[in-house]
């Protein structure tokens, strides 16, 4: 049996996307289903067995031959099992033994979300090309995977790359996730908002008082907005240049909707890197936005199944079903 | 011909030091010299052909098959070169390529200081069967390097792991390296003196204004000294949490003389942990002292020499002389 594509599904916290993912990244078939977030661990996993019947009707479905999922986290690879902060039904819910069991014979591979984004960068993107790249997603929160030495490089338990929680500021202020100054409580979209708006920025008379209409106004060139995105531009700046001097990357790309500020984001982005990103072995390195768009978790979760063998050791291990 | 012994060379601002190491990490044959740190370029490369010469003097010489060298940062792996910050006579010098003409034929691997440090854990020491780990010098500096899957990752330029200079204070205090809030200038042995001087601690009738004394104090329960030990402990835990969000790790070890106040280090060190490392995958982080001792350089540039095959390619590629 020809089995050259891959099942990829991406899970998050508002929506279940699927698709068959051929050789050259392309999604044959699609499939999609909101997320029942709020409903019990059942309800949520029928809309991921609905989205699977979808791709398991087609023609095509011969030909797949494994299945990758990048699910929001936090993941357990090692496990088989997802715990999505916006999915509460999900904790540590057998995510890879129920997909295995729904398709038969296939096997899963499982990575955190920002792990796929980063092998889809990677494989047909902005990192293309780069052995150690990080890859970033900013926007209601702030995730990311890690290229190094040309692998993808999910952890034993597929959540590696993680740098929205990462301290920058010690002493500053909590994060949900408990730690403090974490790199999203600085630059996440939510963030860049509240931050403005405490300020005293003022949202136009249609109300929007998101991160993209912070960016408008600092386009305009108001002083507060402009100071809210050059604040979360610094704490990326910081977690970058932590990440290049940790593990030594060559590039860092960034998607999401907050990079969608464009220059209002990377013109003080690459200002501030040159204050942090001090040591000769980083001081080269390049900031640039995604390419990969919407579907980069999908195909992302693909090269994730095609990157990691089932059974591999070491930092790559994540559990197979079947 | 029979090629078991690995030549070590541990090239430090106050000391050079070479060795001939077996297969088991045992140190047959030593030599050392004091690093003319002061002096120019050559007389700095005489005191390494020095040291090479007493181990090239040796009868067990023949069975030296490579040659593995750990140095004062930063080093450039990639181009064979060392610009150690306590040298000021060694700026880009070609190392590596140096020390192959004065072994002849053999083949030479350059690694920075604190991968160098890692491998020797991770072979014999604390880190010992741990596929991830962090292990770290806190001394005069911060450094350090990493073991990942199972392997050291010493990145291109043999710079990975650099923890000291990560910035974990975005708008902290200047660091000599031109970035702010480095962990280094929180946590080292100076930093933690100076702090508790400002801060009104004062030294014993014999002067010791060393980090050691400050521990000493803290032990007594002076509370300055306590403080002081607890900020250095604070910067180390958001540091190692860092770390382990970005790349998963499952141990940090820490050695060097600030490690030496034990407990001192080590209980505010855990608490500090619970507080940054918060995410399920980092939660069970040990943190432990490290065992090499002084013999950590020779033994991890061995280590590395042996780990980093010539010629290896993506992560691991340092420059092979020869």
């Amino acid at each position: 049996m020809h089995t050259d594509l891959v099942a990829a599904l991406d899970i998050g916290g508002t929506k279940i996307a699927g698709a068959l993912v051929d050789g050259d990244g392309a999604l044959l078939v699609r499939a999609r289903r909101p997320t029942p977030a709020r409903e019990d661990a059942e309800a949520v996993m029928g809309a991921v067995n609905e989205v699977l019947a979808e791709l398991m009707a087609s023609p095509l479905w011969h030909r797949a031959g494994r299945c990758g999922i990048g699910s929001a986290g936090p993941v357990d690879a090692s496990a088989g099992t997802v715990s999505p902060v916006n999915v509460p039904g999900w904790r540590d819910f057998p995510l890879v033994e129920r997909v295995g069991r729904t398709i038969g014979g296939l096997p899963v591979v499982l990575v955190g979300d920002g792990v796929a984004v980063a092998a889809a960068e990677h494989w047909l993107g902005a990192a293309r090309g780069y052995d150690n790249a990080l890859c970033m997603v900013v926007s209601t929160g702030v995730g990311g995977g890690l290229v190094l030495g040309g692998k993808l490089h999910p952890g034993p338990t597929g959540n590696a790359g993680h740098i929205g929680h990462i301290s920058v500021d010690l002493d500053g202020d909590l994060c949900p996730c408990g730690a403090r100054g974490c790199v999203e409580r600085l630059a996440s979209g939510p963030n860049i908002a509240r931050r403005a708006l405490e300020n005293g920025w003022l949202p136009g008379r249609d109300g929007d008082a998101t991160a993209a209409a912070v960016a408008a106004a600092a386009r305009a060139g108001d002083p507060v907005a402009l100071a809210s995105y050059e604040r979360a531009a610094r704490a990326l700046a910081a977690g970058i240049a932590a990440t290049a001097t940790l593990v030594e990357i060559d590039i860092a790309v960034i998607g999401g909707g907050v990079a969608g500020a464009a220059d209002v984001l990377f013109a003080p982005l690459r200002r501030s890197l040159r204050d942090y990103a001090t040591l000769s072995f980083v001081r080269g390195l390049t900031v640039t936005p995604a390419v990969m768009g919407t579907d980069a978790g999908l195909v992302g979760a693909a090269a994730a199944a095609a990157a990691v063998p089932p059974g591999a050791v070491g930092a790559v291990r994540p559990v197979v079903a079947q």
